[in-house]
């Protein structure tokens, strides 16, 4: 028997973007750069955000937005690096969406805020369907999940103004082939920046960081002249 | 600022239920054991299952349904390996549901199969939430996840039957502690089996299949006394 192959379609619903867009306008006026960070459950999103407060905490204030199913382990860690942190519970949901943004933005003061890291809920697939009013879409994909995972998951990829490679520290003990993936996601998406990381070692982290001071500066400018 | 918690309540669809009951008979009437394998994304759900089929297939005859949101590359690995296998694409689809599977099983030829295993969408949310028909629930978490994914994601560790551990070969460079995570899943889910392997050098899989074979003979009786 030869393989078959079933399409089923899925409406998408578009009724998050009038919301989003809200919460975007919100966001321009008090200056605040919003990055949406997302990726597969384990592939290091709280690692990346508690190394990025801890590296720009003296010059930026920074505020998490922690989207979880269950438990609030990762706000309790974001609170101790001395983040404000709102976190949103979504028993059963698979992902952030607009109006649940904005119910945590009204929970941030947000006239004391130059960065807001949004952590989506560990998912590969409706985080990217949603708007929630970010300014940049961050995907984390970790080495020992494969280099495959960009023609699995195609709507990540060609979504995210941000690719991170996490975990380079194990790809001595994997196959993963880090010019193919980076073929694939270029491949799929041109435009994506590619910052191969390690969040445990801080291998290739400044990169990251100087692209976010750069992104964060110009927001600064643009609402001093908006 | 404290932390603050927003819980936001979503209403779970159970109209599933009754398809999930009329696949489960046609599957018992054909005395066909069906496993509804579930995982993140890259966590080895195809690694596994290409290993069983390799490890059953003198005595068991396997067909597999592929669940994926878009690409056929699993698909043509297990055709590959010879077992029969039926490929479903969900374009923006997080999850299979039981109609997905019924319309797969209408493309299967029942009466020449032993062993049906259903390779779920990559994530650890939705996938928990749809009955399928399936006998028994198999997830697999790998160990560069995490061992506080049973915190995280508790739904996909209460239903599961056997909870296998993947990549334990990456142990030595990871701060996975296999205790605390077990220690968590029985605490969650005291009946679930539990077994650490690794489906690259093929460590502890032995246990797993003779936990299957163990299932698909119990199946044979059944039906052959029903």
């Amino acid at each position: 028997m030869e393989v078959k192959v079933i399409i089923v379609q899925e409406e998408i619903l578009g009724a998050n973007e009038e919301q989003a867009r809200k919460n975007q306008d919100r966001l321009d006026k008090h200056g605040i750069l919003t990055v949406n960070v997302m990726s597969s459950p384990g592939a290091g999103k709280t690692s990346l955000i508690l190394r990025t407060i801890n590296r720009l905490k003296v010059k930026t204030r920074v505020a998490v937005i922690e989207g979880d199913v269950a438990s609030r382990v990762d706000a309790d860690k974001v609170h101790e690096q001395g983040a404000l942190v709102v976190q949103i519970n979504i028993p059963g949901g698979c992902h952030l969406d607009a109006s649940m943004t904005e119910n945590a933005l009204n929970n941030l003061p947000l006239e004391e805020i130059d960065l807001l890291i949004i952590e989506n809920v560990g998912n590969l697939i409706c985080p990217a369907q949603f708007d929630l009013g970010e300014h940049r879409k961050v995907m984390l994909l970790s080495v020992p999940e494969g280099d495959d995972k960009p023609y699995k998951y195609p709507l990540m990829f060609t979504g995210a103004n941000v690719v991170l490679i996490n975990k380079i520290d194990l790809l001595p003990y994997l196959d993963f082939n880090t010019d193919a993936f980076t073929q694939a996601v270029s491949g799929l998406n041109p435009k994506a920046k590619i910052f191969p990381v390690s969040c445990k070692t801080g291998e290739g982290l400044e990169a990251w960081f100087s692209w976010l001071g750069d992104e964060i500066k110009q927001m600064k400018t643009a609402t001093a002249h908006g």
